[in-house]
């Protein structure tokens, strides 16, 4: 990192579990980090709790930056944030670059890219992953693409927040390709590990037995591994909401449709999580897919015990 | 072990890719060992390479043996080795074990406990994983449930063959319903690896770097990391075929039913593996679902360089 690095002004649109996290990881690497959220209480705690500055709307923190890190909940919030009427793409400083993080299908990526260079911006595609704690930790995966102009302005922030930094291609959109190949597998497996762990419990074994073999067996995934202790623990606390897996596997559809390419799994994998919301579970963690089966099925999984 | 462990006699009937690496296992750790294949030539070989016996018959290789460790491919074929007409259930040596490998529904493995009960012996349901290397390297994983003194029987055969023996409860029929489980998990993760790297190929992306990203990712599954190798280098052999998982989550199937336990994502699973063994691909690699999926899309895979 260049000694001006520190000098450079950015701002953090979205102060969420991912958000928060990255504008500390910026924050602790000297960077002046301007942070917005809608609720304006967390960007307060952010400013007290790591000297940077609580931006009173998203056009304020990303007037003067350099590097404006948008991590909001999808593509629709990522374009009000910067093409609606309140849009910072109009107001902020002509050749600096937006870093968008949102998971979001790779058409929106692309327009978002050439909407950003008519404003005179750069624009990399950079969806994030890896959770609240990594994005604390400055340890995050990012899956970046851009032009190699946007690459080098993001090179700094991308530095600061991640632990893996995947270069995938000069054009925006291939992020969001990458990303999107992720979240088909991720649903999916959470489906099937609902799904594996519930019809266990119907076959009268013992689940924790059934965690023990299957995560030393060719049946494992990364997520039956981390989701099914939510299942054991009976404790639904949303590390990550059912209603992030319908928006994702929605854009799968979605794309699937567009792109005139079969994906019978996913489309599953997507009903059992539309099944899941339906239920009234969809702000809970994406766990609770195994809770939906339950109840179909009137099997009784553990409960979390009372604090 | 006992010392005098190593005078007991064993039979393996079914010299497959499993089977074969068992029998030497066996054989390594000093055990005198029958083997018996409906291909006499593979018995042939297995006598001379280890120093075994060669079987004319099941009925020949399991009349003497203390241990009769059957290793054939589905409930059907065990059933005829142990009680059909040419049954070596009926001229085993009384209080002999059965240990049963093949992947099976839990209630064929509780009949065929039950019916070799009524002749006197004992059985072990021990399904196994791991694959013809470990097979042959006596590093299995056997999941094995069955009475104490049936394990007792098994316990010298269990530690020559296996480096992970999970004893799973004394009911037949419990290693059979985790093997179960593990397949549904496995079946998925096959078809959705299938589905996702060909759909990354539809994207436009490079498949080697979808494999870098995912396999450090949470979209990791151990058969995304073991199988999509297989589709990258265009290499189809048969190290498990797509009709192991016709036959397998034909299982769940069978199971799902019987049980009202719905199972839609292994369901779409099944009818992948269905389409991909319907189009002539049954006997190949079960990666070959990824074929399936380009075949429908015309897409181009790549293809094994010619030897």
């Amino acid at each position: 990192m260049e000694a001006s690095d520190q000098e450079k002004k950015i701002a953090v649109l979205g102060l969420g579990s991912m958000g928060y996290g990255m504008a500390l990881s910026l924050r602790r690497k000297g960077f002046a980090v301007a942070g917005f959220d809608v609720r304006p209480e967390v960007a307060e705690r952010f400013a007290r709790e790591s000297g940077g500055q609580a931006a009173a709307s998203a056009g304020d923190a990303a007037k003067d930056a350099d590097i404006v890190v948008v991590v909001v909940v999808n593509a629709d919030q990522t374009e009000a944030v910067l093409f609606g009427p309140d849009g910072i793409a109009r107001t902020m400083r002509k050749g600096a670059v937006i870093m968008s993080c949102a998971t979001m299908a790779p058409e929106r990526a692309r327009a978002f890219a050439a909407s950003a260079t008519t404003h005179g911006l750069d624009y990399v595609d950079s969806p994030i992953s890896g959770g609240a704690q990594r994005a604390a930790e400055g340890a995050l995966t990012v899956l970046a693409s851009g032009t190699p102009a946007a690459m080098a302005k993001a090179e700094p922030a991308l530095q600061a927040m991640a632990a893996n930094i995947y270069r995938l291609g000069d054009e925006p959109g291939i992020g969001a390709s990458f990303k999107m190949v992720n979240q088909l597998l991720a649903g999916v497996h959470i489906a099937a590990a609902s799904e594996a762990i519930v019809f266990a419990k119907r076959l009268g074994l013992d689940m924790r037995k059934v965690y023990e073999v299957i995560t030393a067996s060719a049946g494992n995934s990364w997520m039956f591994e981390n989701r099914v202790p939510h299942v054991l623990d009976g404790d639904y606390t949303p590390r990550s909401a059912v209603e992030i897996f319908t928006k994702d596997l929605g854009i799968i559809n979605d794309m699937s449709r567009s792109a005139k390419f079969p994906t019978p799994v996913a489309s599953a994998a997507l009903q059992m999580f539309l099944m899941t919301a339906a239920s009234g579970m969809g702000k809970d963690d994406d766990a609770s897919v195994a809770r939906l089966y339950a109840q179909v099925t009137g099997l009784e999984l553990p409960v979390a015990k009372k604090t």
